[in-house]
């Protein structure tokens, strides 16, 4: 499989929805194998619980997080879609990576610290934001959403991310910004 | 009431349950109002809905967010008790924020942009983490938690952080240095 799709938003009718679309539409012409995991359709359950804790000691985790995990293992490229809420994931995916990046899956631990176990892997990421790029770079906030996730959650599962794009203020540049967005999305380097 | 503990941890044996009765019972000894959300215990439902967006433009939000927007009016101090996942919140907490702290509620918007409207909060807020002080102050990552979640989710609503104290490596530092922890809790200047 070339792409794993991980998806993130309630609405169907959301400009995150048409992102989706799009690559899919843009994957089928190309002809490159592709599954999509749309996290609320999927009813995906976001809190870790106690027993996911002692699942991950004994390496036997819910049969949730195998499937999720069996299917990063089949991409070659992980592309994740959502949008920021509160300067992070929504709270649906910050679930699956609160579950499905487990220790000894996703990284390990030695004497010398952690160290990431999913390097052969490649991960972009498409970003929506409500508020003007301006809004995210205040107050000391500058590369805040590039550090949390591609250093804080993929850089220590190992993985260098190939692409990082934000379509900022998405609700009110209009749609013809909208569909340069969507047009972008149809050309733009993945991998 | 003096304190409203949001609490996100689906241990009961924790540290962090050890932290939140600390306090909880310095609460009861000095004869302050409290009230506890402990939000596994309530099985809070983490993922922001269709309806829950329609419902914040119609003002009508889900019986669930509107209870605990009824307690955060009522707290004067606000207390998060949380580990650090992923350098973020567990993803139970971080749909409390995406739903409870809603437009209209937690923050308005008008012509000149986006304003706070909990600005006569107090909050106060503990961490905990797995790695060590550096782990989390390398490759750009100096001060991420205190501004994604200071500035990106409580400034945004107006809210000057009263105290952010974090707990580092506590799963590795031994008994002894988790009950001085403890101790120190139990002195520190909170309000």
């Amino acid at each position: 499989m070339d792409y794993l799709l991980i998806y993130a938003h309630p609405n169907p009718k959301s400009f995150n929805h048409a992102i989706l679309e799009t690559l899919t539409s843009r994957f089928d012409k190309e002809k490159r194998p592709f599954q999509v995991r749309d996290l609320y359709k999927l009813n995906f359950k976001p809190s870790l619980s106690s027993e996911d804790f002692i699942s991950f000691s004994s390496n036997t985790a819910a049969a949730d997080i195998k499937q999720e995990q069996n299917l990063i293992e089949q991409g070659k490229t992980l592309i994740f879609i959502y949008p920021i809420w509160w300067f992070g994931m929504p709270a649906i995916l910050k679930g699956y990576i609160d579950r499905v990046l487990s220790r000894n899956f996703a990284y390990g631990v030695n004497e010398k610290g952690p160290y990431g176990l999913l390097s052969n892997k490649k991960v972009v990421i498409i970003n929506t934001t409500g508020g003007p790029k301006e809004h995210y770079e205040e107050g000391g906030l500058k590369d805040i959403l590039k550090t949390t996730i591609d250093v804080g959650v993929f850089g220590f599962c190992g993985i260098k991310i190939t692409l990082h794009k934000y379509f900022y203020a998405v609700p009110y540049i209009g749609n013809e910004s909208r569909q340069n967005m969507l047009k972008e999305l149809k050309a733009i380097q993945i991998d």
